[in-house]
Parts: C-alpha cells; structure tokens; sequence
C-alpha cells in the first residue's frame, strides 16, 4: 500500500525556483573573467536561467544532451548550472586544467553538442575545436565587446545568445532520476571517466549540505565558492546555496591569495570550502601581508577536502581567524558527500589539542552514506579505529557506475561502490584515510601507507613536497622508496632524512631509499601523479639497503 | 536518459541502522509511564524496534497492515515507530485525549490489526475494546509487574511480547512510497481524516528538519521531545532525531510544568518543541518558582506551532531563558513542516522589538513547500504582506488526499493542498495567517479575522480566555460575536471590553456583542471547538447593535 503523499519529483528547477520566490534578493556576488565585480541576485538567475532553456532550444539541444562548459565560478557559469539541467539536458563541467588531449578525449566521450566556455581558454578552444566532432557550436561566455578573435567554427557571443531569449519558460516535469550533470574524474588512476549525476541525487546531497553535521547551509550564511565548478559541481553548493537562498561570492578566475582575500573582506564571507593547496595559498598571502587582521574576516567556517589535511592547516584556522574547521572526505563519485568531520558532543568540552586530532581525521559518516571496510576477501572488518581496508561506500548519491560504462559494473555483491581508499573507522565512525589502494605499499604481506610517510617526512624543514611509492624488491615484493623536493635554499641529506623519520614511524616502514628531484607531477587537480612516479622508477634499485 | 546514481530507496529503517551504527551510545532518555527516569541509547532501540519487526510477525501483521498506538513519548513507543514502518506495516498513532467515540471511529475506520497501549489508558482501552472489532490482540506497553488488569480478550504485555523475540531482523526493502504512518487529524472541522505518510514523505521531511532554516537538527543537540508522538508524529522529531544522533529526551505522560522542567535541567535540554499550551504551563510553573534560574538550563532554541504564538511568549522565552524562538505553522498533513519563523540576514541587525515582529508572523517559506495563496475564485493573490487568501501547498511531504478516499480529490488544479487557512505572504515569504477559512468572520463581502479579535481581547487583564465566532446579521450577513471566559476574581463588562477593542481594531471590525461563559470547548489537541460554538450560539441575537 503506497502512502497518500504528493508525488513531486525532486528537481534541479526546484532550486532555483525556490531561491528566486523566498529570497530574490540575495545577492550572488563575483570577480569577472573580465576583472571587475559584478552583482546580480537570485530572480535574475532564475531569469538567465530560463534565458539559457530557450537558448539551449534553439540550438537544437534536447533532453539528454550533453551541454560542456569550460569556466570559472562566475553568475554565467551558475546560470547554466540551473538552465541546462532544469530543461532536461546535461551539464557536462569540464576540468580546464586537464592535458588538452584529456579534453579532447572527455568532450568526445560525452558527445557534447554544444560548448560554452570563458574567454580565458579561447586558446586552448581554438587548438581543440577541430577534434571535437560533436560539438555545434562554442559559446564564449561574455558579452560582445569581450569576444575573442578565434577561428572555430559557430562561434557564439553568451550575452547575445542568452540575452536575446525570452525570460518566460516553464521548466519541464520529468523523473527525477533523469541525468542532470556528468564529470569526469581526473584521472589519477586512469583514463577519466565520467559520473552522471541524477536530479534527484543532486537534490538529496544538497539537502544534506543543510545538516548541521555537515556544512549547515543556510540562508544567514555568506559562501565564497573557492571550489571550482569544473570540479564535482563545486561540492554540490550551488544548488544547496539555491536551496537556502544563501547569498553566493564566486572568485571567477582570480583564485590567487590576494583575490580571495579581498572578496571575503568585501562581501563578509563568513563560510569556505577548497582543496588545501588553496587554502596555502591563501596562507601565504597572509605571510606577506601580516598586517593583515584575519580575524576581523568574520569567517565563522572553514571546509576543506579532496586531500589530507596538515594539522597546521587546522591550527591556523581556528587560531588566526577564529573559525571552526571541518574536513571532509569525498570523492567525484560522491557528490562529494563522503564522510565529515564535525565534532561530537562528547568532543566538545575537550582540549583543543584533542579536538583537532579528532578533525584531523577524514570525517564521520553522515546519514545517506553506508559505509564499511573490507578486507582483501571482501569481508567486513570491524569499526575499530585500527583494523583497515578497503572503503566501500553506498547510498542515494553514489554513483553507480560511469557514464557509457566505463569499467563495467564496479559494485560490489551488496551494492556498495569501492572508493579504492584504504580507510580505518573508529568507534564513533570517523574515517582516517590511509592510503588509495594503488598506492599503499604492499612490503612482506603488510601494508605501509605512502600518505604517512609522506607526512612524516613533510614535517622536516628542509622538504618542500614528498611523495612515496613501491618500489619492487625480491625478498619483501615491495619497499618505499621516498622522493624529495626539497625547499629552495634548503639541503638535506638521505641520511638525515632517514633519521628524521626514524623517530616518527615504525622501523619497517623506512624508506628502503630517498631520491631527491626538482618538481614531482601533478593532476588537473593538485594532487600527486604517482602513475608517472611509477614508471618514472620502474626498476630503481635502492642505493643500500636499510 | 537516467542518472547513474545508486537507486536506494528513501526508508525509515535507514534512519535507526544510521543511529545504532554512527551514534550507537547516543542517548534516549524518558519519564515512564511507571514513573522513574529510564535510560537507554540508540543501539538498544534499533534492537528494539527489530524485536518489534519480529513480534508483529508472531502477531500475522502483514506489510501494509495498520498498528494502533495509544501512548506517550517513551523508548518503547519509539522503538515502535522504527520497528513497525521498518517492517513496511503502518504505525497508527491514536490521539488519546480524543472523545472515546472518535477513537472508536477512528480505529475501526484504520482497521488496525493490533493496539499497542499504554497503561494510562487501561481502562479507556477496557470500555472501548466490544467496539474494536479489527483487533487481534491488545498490547500493554510496559513489564509483566504493571499489568493492568482489564477485561480485553487477547491481553498481552509488550516486555514479554516484544522482548521474547530475537534481535535478528533483516529489514526488507522496498518502494519508498510504502505507506509507513497514519495519523487523523484532530477533528476541528469534521470527523477527523487519516492523513497516510510514505517512507520517502518521512525521510525527505526529516531531511529539511535538519536545516538551519527549519528546526537545524543536528548529533550536537539534545531535544525535549515535548510534542505527543500521537499527533503529526511529534512534527516529525523521532525520525529526524535517528537521522543525527541526537539525544533524545522523553516525558512520558509527566507534561507538567514541574517534570518538564527537572527534565529540561536534569539533561541539559538545549531544544524542544511544543504547542503554546504546554509552554504556557510551563510558564506557570516557573512563576510559583522565582527562584529558578531559567537561564541556567541552557535552552538554546525553542519551536512552538500549532496556534498562534502571543508576544509575550516569544519576549519570555528570549528574556528568561536566552533562547531563541522559532514559531511555525503546519499540518497533521503537512508531516507538519509548512513554514518556519527563521530571521534572514537583514533582521539580524535590527532591534530586537522589530525581530519580535517578524517572528510572530507563522514563518517563511522552506525547500520542498510551494506556497500559494488565492482568491475566492481560485486565482493567485500577489505576496505584498496585505492581500490575504486560501493558503495552498504544494510539495513531497503534503497530502495528496485522506485514507480511504475521505473527503474526495482535495488537490486543487495545480496539485496543491488547499490548507483551509486563510494568510497573506509578504515580500521576504513570511506568512501570516488570518484565520481558518471556516472561522473568518464574512461582513459584508469583507473578511474579519476572529484570531485578530481574540488576540486583541486577549490582552485585557480581566480575560482568561476569548473566542470570536460569527453570528448572521440581516444586512451584513456575518458579525463577530465576542465569548469571553473572565480570569477568576476579575470583573469586566461588556462596555469595557467594547471599548478596549475600539482602540485596537477598526470600527467595523468591532463585536457584535460580548457574553461572558464559564468555559470554552477545546478539541483533543487543546484547540478551540468553533464548530460548537457556532452550535451553540445559533441564531444568537445581538442585545444592541454599535
Ligand atoms: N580529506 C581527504 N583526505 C585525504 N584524501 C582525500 C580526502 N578527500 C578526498 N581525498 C582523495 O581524493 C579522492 C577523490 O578525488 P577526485 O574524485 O577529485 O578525483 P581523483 O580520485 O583524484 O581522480 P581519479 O579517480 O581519476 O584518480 C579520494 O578517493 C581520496 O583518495
Ligand atoms: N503557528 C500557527 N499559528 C496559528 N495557527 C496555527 C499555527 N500552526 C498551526 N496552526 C493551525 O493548526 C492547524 C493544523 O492543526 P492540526 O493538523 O493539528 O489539526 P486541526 O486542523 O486542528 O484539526 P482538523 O483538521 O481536524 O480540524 C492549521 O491548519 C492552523 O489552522
Ligand atoms: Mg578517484
Ligand atoms: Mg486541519
């Protein structure tokens, strides 16, 4: 018997439609592509997103399409965000900081039929355009006096196009598992493949981005989106922040400390998200500038996620500026709600000291997200904080496999997607992450976490960057070996290095040798290459043996 | 084309398996019906309510069968709610302060298979039993020691029932629009009507409990669970409650202000919930009690819906307790969250006397509830704070009609629930109500709010109570009557209070007439019976005209 409830779907149009009746008025603030800051509110959106469903018809695109964008955080960028969706067709973000011939591969993959872009990679669109088969047209997101002098074919002024539209469309009803938005991972462990994202499961991550225990969006908050929108919908907060009528600051292209800085001065930001390496950089303008008094901000909350968290990063925070830190775990493949790191009560009249080891970890499980751990013959381990293994995740905004299916059917028996993160969970269920799979270091039958060491090392003074990876090795398969960029005008020595973490990790765990090199390779996204590390020292052979 | 996002369905069950997994410690703690304090956690409820999954089996409840409850707010009534949804039967909450006919009717219009009760109600349950030819078996909600001792056939005790049987029970999956509860309203207008919530109405509603913009529920809270989980499923607090981990605290049947409050200070109650009534009882308390220190409990929030909220409690609650006040407005068929009294960020700087204002509006619209408001002839009224109309809503966790097809097809033309109140909706989508649609006074084509009027007379010293009805008129049609209950040893006639009004509602809004009666009729939920009133007052002549 089926309860006696209105069948509404849950979808994206909702969002926005919301934000534009209950707060039409909040402000989305954002630095241009073009420079300056440009204001704008949540009817008008709503009215650019209509604007964008009627252009999008006239460019033939219809539900289902893909629809790539190549852009920053800006309004034109958010505009599409409920525009597309809302009528149906997909929002493909793609990461402009992936290899070209990565872009190239994606938007043939995703069949895009139309590309809109921010004049910033006209270059870059003009050099790609004639493999990009299924692509239409190409929209420069900018208005007519900004158009850049590129060769592409239909190549299409935003404010032209979408400002000629009639702001009168009524957004379709349909169900709401229908793909809303595809992104690709970025590929550190492969070909990127792509997550297509649902309405619904887009609008029940949002409404878990409101729970206190894991961002608590709301409508007296100010965001500075520093996530970029190319990269897993930026965490989900446009639509949370359309949700709750959150007043919305985007950063657009200028993502340097200074930028950022000035906005959240500006525009009273009171809540951020991002990776740590901006979070660094952020640090560093802060360095250069100690005049600067960070606390009168007003940050009240600082997220970050994406990659492990230092403890200074936390210290910072909470000391210079006054704001509660929270880390969380996630994954392109979870929308990204993973896990989250909030306090517990019980945390809660605890020294500090105490409390940022418990923040150091990667987060608590949060309702919507089943998790577990298991072992190598697919067994649960227990929830012990000790005990580790393979972190499988499964819920309403979890992926369920890759777009055209891409590495067939991941799931496993009981339904739950391997993250291919190596993860202890303890008695309260906060996850501490320990390695990616690929890369933890499989020596004697046990395994040695490359993220421990790494951190470990990062801790002396003379290492700027450090990445860890297996080496082969005939009696123990395989051993660390530890690769050092070391800071400028600093030395360090092997010797010194193996030392220095002889007093921090278990004698087993030293690296059986340390190399030194002068940049380590990068993702898209920041994070460490360590495929390329692994055929870079395909069959190195440590100079002594430990 | 489909998103490729896991399909999970949205179930109740997932809300007790995410407590006893992440917050299994977390506490529930509640006055019995026996008396003392007990204390358990959310790892024995979800044994519990698995327990239950298994006794109903033993009973031949089938998936979609109705189970009665006639009880309090206690861990087994808890332990209930999870395990009879989570089995896919239909947890039926009997309001037991209903006339025993009406829970007669009632019962035997669900059809419930089994009665679970507490043993207040031993002897109501005696009398109505002949009557109740649908139960199978009459369960005793407490130990086999407080075994009432009635004259029911199939009498058992729930601690042998319940906890006789394994706490092994896989629970089934299925649609999640699966009827999971079934609650009548309470009968103001009518014989009550069963308003029958699904799975996915249930979570989706206790995923917006969790937003700072409604209720911000969250594993750092602990609650005072001071609204009867008979009626509207406690506004939906139990569910919310399992979704976080928070801290649950229970009164049982003690809702005097005394035990309300040694509970409040006892567990460090930060938020609860209620109708005016019971805080105005609390009130009382605390008044033969100066020497309490109200701010000492720590109440931080406190909710208050289901009538209207007079000033002086909002000012108390603020002064006394330093708690912020939130006021809503909702259903028995709105699961009950329609809107939700949260400041916006351009009241936060303003006076506190000008913050007050906004709060005693009934509260602004949330994600997930379209709000319209029309005209006689069903055309939409503009959102300017003045235009007042037929308040409707639309959205995933509103009825779409009554069990069994009561009342007929309710929805108007656009799907949307007509409320049967009459409010206007200002630019910000604050809604304030007028009154209900059956109580507004009709004067001469022009409407009279008889809330205002009672508000109005409420505030004269000499009135204990007041309410407003209207009573023909030969030329305009309708014209308020005003029924004054005199607060004891206080004197007050007609002419004062005629004079009182004047200087606080317009000339033509003025009563009719004044009488003056002992008491007024309430319905179970404490609310004024108007329908009685207006029984009683027909065909009523004013002594004079003004
Ligand atoms: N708080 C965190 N601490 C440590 N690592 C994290 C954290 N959050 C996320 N990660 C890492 O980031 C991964 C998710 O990143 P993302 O989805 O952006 O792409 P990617 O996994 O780097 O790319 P690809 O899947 O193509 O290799 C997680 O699987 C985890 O390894
Ligand atoms: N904050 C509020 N201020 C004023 N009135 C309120 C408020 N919240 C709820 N109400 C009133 O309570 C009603 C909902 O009450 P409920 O569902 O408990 O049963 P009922 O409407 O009293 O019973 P019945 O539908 O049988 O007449 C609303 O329709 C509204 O009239
Ligand atoms: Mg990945
Ligand atoms: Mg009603």
């Amino acid at each position: 018997m089926f309860g006696l409830m209105q069948d509404r779907p849950l979808l994206i149009s909702s969002l926005i439609d919301y934000a534009a009746t209950f707060h039409p008025h909040a402000e989305i603030v954002g630095r241009t592509v073009e420079g300056p800051v440009h204001r704008t509110d949540y009817a008008q959106i709503q009215r650019s997103a209509k604007q964008v469903a009627n252009a999008l018809e006239t460019l033939g695109i219809e539900s289902g399409d893909r629809v790539g964008t190549l852009a920053w955080n800006t309004w034109r960028h958010l505009a599409l965000y409920f525009g597309v969706s809302g009528s149906g067709a997909v929002l493909h973000t793609v990461n402009p900081r992936l290899f070209p011939e990565q872009i190239d591969y994606i938007v043939n993959h995703a069949e895009d039929k139309v590309l809109f872009f921010d004049t910033t990679f006209a270059p870059l669109v003009e050099k790609l355009a004639p493999a990009l088969k299924s692509v239409r047209a190409f929209i420069a997101m900018t208005d007519r006096a900004h158009m850049p002098a590129i060769d592409v074919p239909n190549l299409l002024c935003f404010d032209e196009l979408v400002g000629s539209q009639s702001e009168q469309y009524e957004w379709p009803e349909f169900d709401e598992r229908t793909a809303s938005s595809l992104c690709y991972t970025s590929g550190t462990t492969g070909n990127p493949k792509g997550v297509l994202y649902s309405h619904r499961s887009t609008v029940l991550h949002s409404l878990m981005e409101c729970a206190p225990d894991t961002f608590g969006v709301n409508s007296q908050m100010t965001l500075l989106l520093a996530v970029p929108m190319f990269h897993a919908n930026a965490w989900g907060m446009p639509y949370a922040a359309a949700m709750t009528g959150m007043k919305l600051v985007m950063p657009g292209p200028h993502m340097d400390g200074q930028s950022l800085y000035e906005l959240m001065r500006d525009e009273k930001v009171g809540f951020s998200q991002a990776v740590p390496t901006i979070w660094l950089m952020l640090f560093q303008y802060f360095d250069a500038h100690p005049e600067i008094d960070t606390r009168a901000i007003g940050l009240k909350r600082i997220g970050v996620g994406g990659a492990a968290t230092p403890r200074s990063m936390i210290e910072r925070f909470e000391r210079d500026f006054g704001a509660d830190f929270v880390q969380g775990w996630g994954m392109t493949e979870t929308s990204p709600i993973g896990v989250i790191g909030n306090l517990l009560p019980k945390h809660l009249s605890m020294p500090k000291e105490e409390q940022t080891r418990v923040k150091m970890r990667q987060g608590r499980g949060v309702w919507g997200v089943e998790l577990k751990i298991v072992g190598e013959d697919g067994q649960r381990l227990p929830h012990d904080g000790k005990a580790f293994g393979h972190l499988h995740v499964r819920g309403p905004w979890i992926a369920s496999g890759y777009f055209k299916g891409e590495g067939g059917s991941v799931l496993d028996a009981e339904g739950f997607f391997p993250t291919g993160d190596v993860a202890n969970i303890d008695g309260d269920g906060y996850v501490q992450l320990v390695d990616r799979a690929k890369d933890v270091i499989k020596s004697g039958g046990e395994w040695i976490s490359s993220i421990d060491l790494e951190n470990a090392a990062s801790l002396h003074p003379a290492v700027a960057e450090a990445a860890v990876i297996g080496i082969a090795h005939p009696k123990w398969q395989e051993r660390p070996l530890l690769i050092v960029v070391k800071r400028a005008g600093m030395e360090a020595t092997r010797e010194e290095l193996l030392t220095f973490l002889a007093e921090r990790v278990v004698k087993w765990w030293l690296p059986e040798d340390v190399v030194f090199v002068d940049s380590l390779p990068h993702t898209a996204t920041g994070k460490l290459l360590k495929t390329k590390l692994r055929e870079q020292f395909k069959g190195y052979v440590a100079t002594t043996s430990v």
